[in-house]
């Protein structure tokens, strides 16, 4: 096991990354105060590892229950977070109830804001089960649901006590969604360490056939990267900005198409190729790089062709993205890989990226 | 003009109280940084202050929009705290976006959450234009919305970055709401200060007629030592809690008989009767204190008999109140007035008590 501090002040947290983990009751225990716990997860993962986890909980003597959601982005919505409350309150939990998320990045962003909203804050422990969570949505304390007008646009910064990301899990992962969570490693290295970046060009092949040991140190790599970068701008400032890019273009993807319709980690692969055709067309990125990019992406098997939304509706979904001000889309691109640079654009030289990349 | 520090670190906060205040442009100014501004209101409260604060804004330049919401506590909930979203979104606020809260503690609870999870977190200043949430929601951050099993059960800790109490706006409240604000003021004197509860005692007929001197010292006394409660214990760690004297039997009460059927201030009156009923029943607080408490609190025309809702369905709604812990309800009592003991209390006496106040 290695464990990775996330230094927030009195909000540290660790991660635990391991194969095995969730099995490990010493693991939970420091982190559950009060007299119950609540399980949050969804109907693909309670059958997969809802028993495993209870069997993890049952020595420390705790009132246990769970709440099973509806699985998918499209629920990520009030609605089935109100689930969330009136389980909670039917069973009359109280400030200390834990609640745990068990499952990917949707289960991860609704136990995490619903954690944050329950009687003004709940503590909470995420059990990632999915590569994309492990690597992003369990580092950073980013929780919410979407609104019909915008993904994630209501939400909360809340920090989990801790987070055990179980490689286990990995192997009930299906293909596309191992995938979206390579395109989540690959953005880290892009524009945080360029040799991380190498790693995983070496490594893609390992990491596509779910090596545990390359499972290990990307996800072990990927959360150190970007934990750097959360304690030093906890509530998105500015320097944590960077951890958007390709996320511009792959909230519009997945806003205009549809939640639910790519997965999150498809949008921001092909939003990554975006912004690096765009980065090359500003003059700040070399060729070079660029396809060095489109390669790893493509070899993750994640998509590089956006889907035809037309200029004018991936503008309009871009304008409401919230990193935008006072209409103005900031943009973060790249200026060699492992260095970004964050700067709104003309709108010739983004549609010229449209149109080369639909 | 007063002005009244809440000293919250890095969160620390003004509150001005005086008479007029609503008109005055410099008072926004400092605290409006970004293009826009979204006024929330009710349909009650626009028609008698919304203009006035639109001509205070104009001078500054910025976008100014408001969003009506129907006036009431039954509202306080997500389908209308949703009708912010759907404005801030439609209007592409962005995350220096402005939320001024123009009115109750219902309109300042409501937009302080719409403002905590916008975006995750954009400014707001509160406006309040009752007395209530002039002397209380306006200091402590507390923001949310009801659930139907429980009040403020959704809800985050967050703070306006100014709260601007004007004493003319009290002038058009009705008589139930100006005794509902008074409720407060005196709990505020019961668990805190002894000499100030005296001059509440002696001013009570100045507060009733609404001399604006009398209310302005009355806002700023309160808010003073509430500022002083919260600056110890900012997230309700123990201290705090003293602050729900008379909420516990109160929120019973509001939850029993449906929310809106008697005014929070109202039942947090009948509901200090009853804590000091039962403070005496357990030998905590003197029959000559619990009498003056009687007294003042018939003198504010507040009601001190509890509506007859059962022993079982009292005891039933306090269990889901906030400060329960494995559905042992702790009740904030008088020691003497001016000194709270907080305490688990046995279910006979609280029967008794039950009986002798209905």
């Amino acid at each position: 096991m290695i464990t990775v501090s996330v230094d927030l002040g009195e909000r540290a947290y660790p991660i635990h990354i391991g194969t095995g983990l969730l099995s490990r009751t010493e693991l939970f225990a420091p982190h559950i105060g009060g007299t119950s716990v609540t399980i949050v997860t969804n109907t693909t993962v309670d059958p997969l590892y809802g028993d495993m986890l209870w069997a993890a909980l049952a020595p420390l003597g705790k009132q246990v229950s769970t709440v099973v959601l509806p699985d998918g982005e499209a629920y990520k919505n009030w609605e089935t977070l109100n689930r969330v409350f009136d389980a909670l309150l039917a069973r009359h939990a109280d400030r200390k109830t834990t609640l745990i998320a068990l499952g990917g990045g949707v289960i991860g962003d609704m136990t995490g804001f619903a954690a944050a909203c329950y009687m003004r804050g709940v503590p909470f422990i995420q059990v990632p089960t999915t590569l994309l969570s492990q690597v992003d949505s369990s580092v950073g304390g980013k929780t919410g649901i979407n609104h019909p007008l915008g993904k994630n646009m209501i939400g909360a910064f809340y920090q989990p006590l801790a987070v055990i990301a179980d490689i286990a899990a990995l192997r009930s992962l299906p293909e596309r969604e191992l995938a979206a969570g390579i395109a989540e490693i690959i953005k880290t290295g892009a524009i945080a360490d360029a040799e991380f970046f190498e790693w995983i060009e070496a490594n893609i092949e390992a990491l596509n056939r779910r090596d545990a040991d390359a499972l290990a140190h990307a996800v072990k790599r990927s959360c150190e990267l970007k934990a750097g970068v959360v304690a030093a701008d906890e509530r998105e400032g500015g320097l944590r900005a960077i951890l958007n890019f390709g996320h511009t273009f792959g909230h519009a993807i997945e806003a205009g198409l549809g939640y639910g319709e790519w997965l999150h980690g498809e949008a921001v692969g092909c939003g990554m190729v975006m912004a690096a055709d765009l980065s090359v067309r500003l003059g700040y990125l070399d060729e070079a790089s660029r396809k060095r990019l489109v390669t790893v992406v493509a070899g993750a098997h994640l998509p590089s062709r956006a889907p035809a939304l037309g200029d004018a509706r991936y503008i309009e979904l871009m304008k409401v993205d919230k990193k935008a001000e006072a209409g103005t889309i900031k943009f973060v691109l790249l200026k060699r890989l492992g260095e970004t640079v964050m700067t709104s654009v003309p709108e010739d030289a983004l549609c010229a990226t449209l149109a080369a990349s639909v």
